[in-house]
């Protein structure tokens, strides 16, 4: 077996073994295999596309390509959470407690955000005091004490996907669905969670444009979890518009933690709730949407899942009485009155970088208190001269740009429907990976 | 501009302009462009193709990542010819001469052979004393006088063409018809000859294994010549079976001296003839075939071609009375009686391999006496216990080797047809390029 053969194979579009891809990111991850042929490799499979079993097992082999963490002893049915990310995506800073105080474990490993604003890891970070580097004994320890735990993901997991994902991002070969599912899947099923639930956003602000694509893409997530044994689905929710009002990092650890008290934007309780009911079905802890979704609630009434929220926050060291004050430093204003048609979320998500809550480079340093803050939502009235926006940032100089790219987001007029938010889920049932769409 | 566009309008099949082939070329000769990206474009550019447009341009970027012969100072037509290579391919050592002797002027870089048997330098280095690297002033000098000259190609012609090939090498990129063409007539363009006869073989012994295949690169190669502003022309020949009756370096120099007396096989004859016919129309000097035919015949038989091959290895420092004899060290007998059906030039390439004729990696050096002497052609009738072929070479413990390779490669039975060996001509009629089968 050598590497040209694979390449010619892959290049006819014939199709490569197990052994092959084995062959392929074992020599690759042990430095045998040199960039130029792995580059290769991905822009003939990008083109010519990889089987459904190329797919799961080139994620089977990053996978093995590094360490994986044994959830054994922690008891309980334990599930991962993952979202192909958005604007003000606060998901799982709601989600992960919401979970663990309905009783079900969540180990989740999150990485930086390299884009318009922070990742999970940033946004915890804004948090004073919150550490997101632990030893695995304590994690798990924590894990066990109190359900939920969220830590910086480690280059020890996968590491060939990490490898071949630099060559991707400078070879225009990032945007292939399998490739994209085999990077994604790869590290979860390095956590080890009995089940992965999966937040597949299409739109603007998103990585997929449509709701096709995103779905496409689930199927195939699904497909690996599946085939690796995990109970895996993936809810495919719309991105065209910012998640909630908040969008920077300490702006979104305040919001999420309004949501778990029910004080939240609507549109984020509803996903947050939707993916925690898809989460109790899977782990068998109800018997339907409906008693899910009651047992959900109740727990954000009764202020228990807060509870949980602080309990998370307290196990890794946070201060969230500490979190640092935004300064608002201008605001965004309507020009007329009428209903808000649309909030485009890609012009927002650019609004939030120039003030500083995201990184362009993996150098940069993230402001944790800068930000955008809606005052409103789609399909809301205003009138001229309402406050639309607030603009929360310390580079002064630069609040010009910032309402620029404001101007363009919002778009006002006489109509005031709201687009659906959650388009529907991707499951397996029986031998098949089916997209449902919502009601 | 920049690499990561690049790629990316490749890989969607959009097509590139002059200006981002000249960036990647450019780029890529300078080093500032690193292989991941560079193997990325060969495998796009293989899956997808090249626009004629693209390949033309991609040639004259090639073209000018390097230096240019100035054959302004030679006067007359001078003609450059190229051959894609084959078992037993002597032919530029009979057609050189043929045509300076025809006043011609034939100024030809050769290069080594990685392969069963020599390259041309390869082929004329097995002649003592004879120099394949002179200096430039003294090649043009040399063509002013007689009218033709073979040199060793230096690594200043084209250079971004080497640098290509090696990663097209490794990548399974090689056998694309626009990278084969735009990396052969980089190199013709930059000797800039007035014309550039081309023999493109196909068979089980060439590169192109069907005729389609070997008139489908032919046309590109016309295109990319005519579109440069050179007479260009394409043979299809056969390489199905060896070309005349000897393989091996001294053993073809033999052949080539035989056949410029009209001593040779026919078959090198016949092909050495109708390229030189396809000279001279392109020349002017002649206004048919017929009257081509005729005054190459006369130069053959009046020994005036041979003459001029005795000058242009004399030029060259060659002493032909010199050439090394070589050591028989075994033979092939046929086992039945019958007609010769078929000789599979794979194995008889093979076979002359293992005798010491080629290198199988640049490292490996030739034995120059090393080879097979074919004692009949396909077509021809042998009696049981007749030598079919004579085995040259110093390895005698590998002489079972060779002669399991003969074995494979003789086909003895009724039939007595030969296949034909030219199958047509690729040349530019007006605004297209067509080929015209042979009657």
């Amino acid at each position: 077996m050598n590497m040209y053969d694979i390449l010619y194979k892959k290049r006819e579009s014939q199709p490569l073994s197990q052994a092959e891809i084995a062959y392929f990111i074992q020599g690759f991850t042990r430095g045998e295999i040199p960039d130029y042929q792995a580059s290769a490799f991905l822009m003939a499979a990008f083109i010519n596309g990889l089987s459904p079993d190329e797919t799961v097992e080139l994620t089977r082999q990053m996978l093995l390509s590094g360490d994986m963490l044994d959830l054994s002893g922690i008891g309980g049915f334990t599930l991962d959470k993952h979202s192909t990310g958005g604007v003000g995506d606060k998901t799982s800073l709601v989600l992960a407690p919401l979970l663990a105080a309905a009783g079900i474990v969540v180990p989740k490993l999150s990485g930086r955000g390299l884009g318009h604003t922070g990742g999970t890891i940033d946004k915890l970070e804004s948090i004073p005091g919150f550490q997101t580097e632990l030893a695995m004994e304590e994690f798990l320890d924590q894990l066990r004490q109190i359900g939920v735990g969220i830590l910086s993901a480690s280059g020890d997991l996968a590491p060939a996907d990490k490898a071949l994902y630099a060559l991707r991002d400078v070879t225009a070969t990032v945007d292939h669905p399998s490739l994209i599912a085999s990077s994604i899947m790869s590290k979860k099923l390095a956590v080890g969670a009995d089940g992965i639930l999966l937040d597949v956003k299409f739109g603007e602000g998103a990585f997929m444009k449509t709701a096709e694509d995103a779905i496409e893409l689930s199927k195939i997530l699904v497909d690996i979890g599946e085939k690796n044994s995990k109970q895996t689905r993936a809810l495919i929710s719309s991105m065209e518009t910012p998640l909630g009002k908040a969008v920077g990092n300490s702006l979104e650890v305040r919001e999420a933690a309004l949501t778990l008290q029910g004080k939240g934007p609507a549109d984020l309780q509803e996903l947050c709730v939707q993916l925690a009911i898809h989460g109790l079905l899977m782990s068998g802890k109800c018997r339907d949407e409906t008693e899910a979704q009651c047992r959900l609630l109740d727990l954000i009434d009764s202020g228990a899942a807060y509870e949980k929220f602080l309990d998370f926050i307290r196990f890794q060291g946070g201060d969230i009485d500490s979190l640092p004050v935004e300064k608002e430093v201008g605001v965004y204003r309507a020009r007329s009155s009428g209903y808000v048609e649309r909030i485009h979320s890609l012009p927002v998500a650019k609004a939030a970088l120039i003030c500083g809550a995201g990184r362009q480079t993996k150098a940069d340093c993230i402001d944790p208190t800068a930000g955008i803050l809606l005052h409103v939502q789609e399909g809301e009235r205003v009138e001229e001269g309402d406050i639309l926006a607030s603009i929360f940032s310390k580079r002064e100089n630069r609040i010009q740009e910032v309402l620029d790219y404001l101007e363009v987001a919002f778009i006002l007029g006489e109509r005031k429907e709201r687009s659906p938010l959650i388009k529907g889920v991707v499951c397996r049932e029986e031998d098949s990976i089916v997209f449902h769409p919502s009601k």
